[in-house]
């Protein structure tokens, strides 16, 4: 079954970096504008988003054509926020996933255009598609743009860079996670089972499971830096400390770190027993992103 | 005439202005990202876009009330685009109609990040506009994004950014000024059009004379910054030959950008008449941007 995980990913990370490209290749732009596109999709990330909204429609029988260009909206979106985060104004990073950021291979300037532009054309994608109607279209916009914009993931931006060097409690960094990351996961999923036609309670059973998967993906994000492998996550070990970021380890320790990362687990998988469809891919999404070394 | 064409931009730009502070404070965001939203909101830009848009709808009989939903959009994403455009990366300016730059009164990273944020917001606000129907929320968000995204607006700025220091022709500047500013003129006047139900050739002319209408709009800015007055136009004269910026009077010398001027004058009125409407107040406008000294 894990088997049946491993190829199920490799096959959508496959398609999604296949029509993201082809996507990009129907747009006209300037030449430099399009280097640094290209360069930052297909810098390869892990395509998590893509991948969890494919699964949750998988999960209820949906029909993937019909979840592509959602997924490819919301994986340009991610994007140009990683763009936007490395920047030195923001994060200052030289390098994601070992290779160099956009405004060190480019210059800042067009890596804040090259962010401007994904987010912008994402919403053109859903609009342009021929795979929705008018009515979804419409909501998948309002859910996609809800998610990234200042109530969601810019806010989550905004309260993590003020609550840096500052003593936060664990509400408060679920909070910053929750809108930082966690609409994002909310969004793939809710519109996985949206576009299966997945009946609203349901509907809001699979937000709460994807409010807690963020939660446990965050939590390992922040033990790997801790008791990492710097060679796989690609990244020097304790560099969020070095930042004088906030993480569970800071605020908790990292043995009560683990312990709550197993107690969001317990609490993902008792909210999917409350859905009464076939959730065996979801559950090992659990153990993959509890589990994961990168 | 002059004064009802006065009385008109003062009443849109005040029922814009209350419109898009009324609007943001629906939205539920960090104190801090309010507060730089509500700055450079409350700037107090001339509103130009916003007010093309209404007249168009005017001089086509349309319904103010289904205007305005896409018009704040609009001034959202021109506001946006002034943020991330003053930026250190960009054109490093601290001052913009007299006040600090979003970046100087709070920092380039709640810059961006207000700026990402209203650009986000704009698609959110068409979505859930409740003036429009669902086919044409899918329409103005289509045009939207193309006019703002790296087809449009997105690619001006590259391009200018890359042009800087060089020498290039009309042909070039002009293709420039298109994408950088026309586009969004374009989109305001097709937007009002449309929506008052314009039939499509008409539809085509009104673009036709926005391309016009913003490059007058962009060779009086041009021909200001070498003859006009500091007081009134809100920054230094000559600021643009002192950054190298690629202007009508470097390429052409003023007495011939002054020429340039009134043939697209020309060339405005006269794609204007091939319109079977009232169009003096549109005629106006070819004359108020050609004029202005601010």
């Amino acid at each position: 079954m894990k088997d049946n995980l491993t190829i199920f990913i490799k096959d959508t990370q496959k398609t999604i970096n296949e029509k993201l490209m082809l996507y990009l290749d129907t747009l006209s732009m300037p030449f430099r504008l399009k280097e640094s596109l290209y360069y930052s999709i297909e810098a390869g990330g892990k395509r998590l988003r893509p991948i969890l909204m494919l699964a949750t429609s998988n999960a209820f029988k949906g029909n993937d054509n019909k979840i592509y260009p959602a997924a490819m909206a919301l994986e340009m979106i991610h994007t140009y926020s990683l763009i936007h985060d490395d920047l030195p104004a923001m994060d200052d990073d030289d390098y994601r996933r070992g290779k160099l950021t956009n405004h060190k291979k480019f210059d800042d300037a067009t890596a804040i255009l090259a962010g401007d532009g994904l987010l912008t054309e994402s919403f053109r994608l859903i609009a342009n598609s021929n795979e929705y109607t008018d009515e979804q279209k419409v909501y998948i916009i309002s859910k996609l743009s809800e998610a990234a914009g200042v109530s969601g993931m810019v806010a989550g931006q905004i309260l993590d860079i003020e609550a840096e060097a500052k003593n936060i409690s664990i509400d408060e960094l679920e909070k910053i996670h929750l809108l930082k990351t966690g609409k994002l996961f909310i969004f793939a999923m809710e519109i996985g089972a949206y576009l299966t036609d997945l009946n609203p309670s349901d509907r809001d059973l699979i937000k709460e499971f994807a409010t807690k998967l963020g939660l446990i993906f965050q939590i390992q994000d922040d033990i790997l830096d801790v008791i990492g492998d710097e060679a796989k996550i690609g990244k020097p070990v304790g560099s969020d400390q070095e930042k004088a970021k906030n993480t569970f380890p800071k605020i908790l320790g990292i043995d009560e770190t683990v312990a709550q990362k197993k107690r969001y687990q317990r609490e993902a998988i008792s909210i999917l027993e409350k859905l009464n469809v076939e959730k065996s891919i979801l559950i090992e999404f659990v153990h993959l992103f509890s589990d994961r070394d990168n």
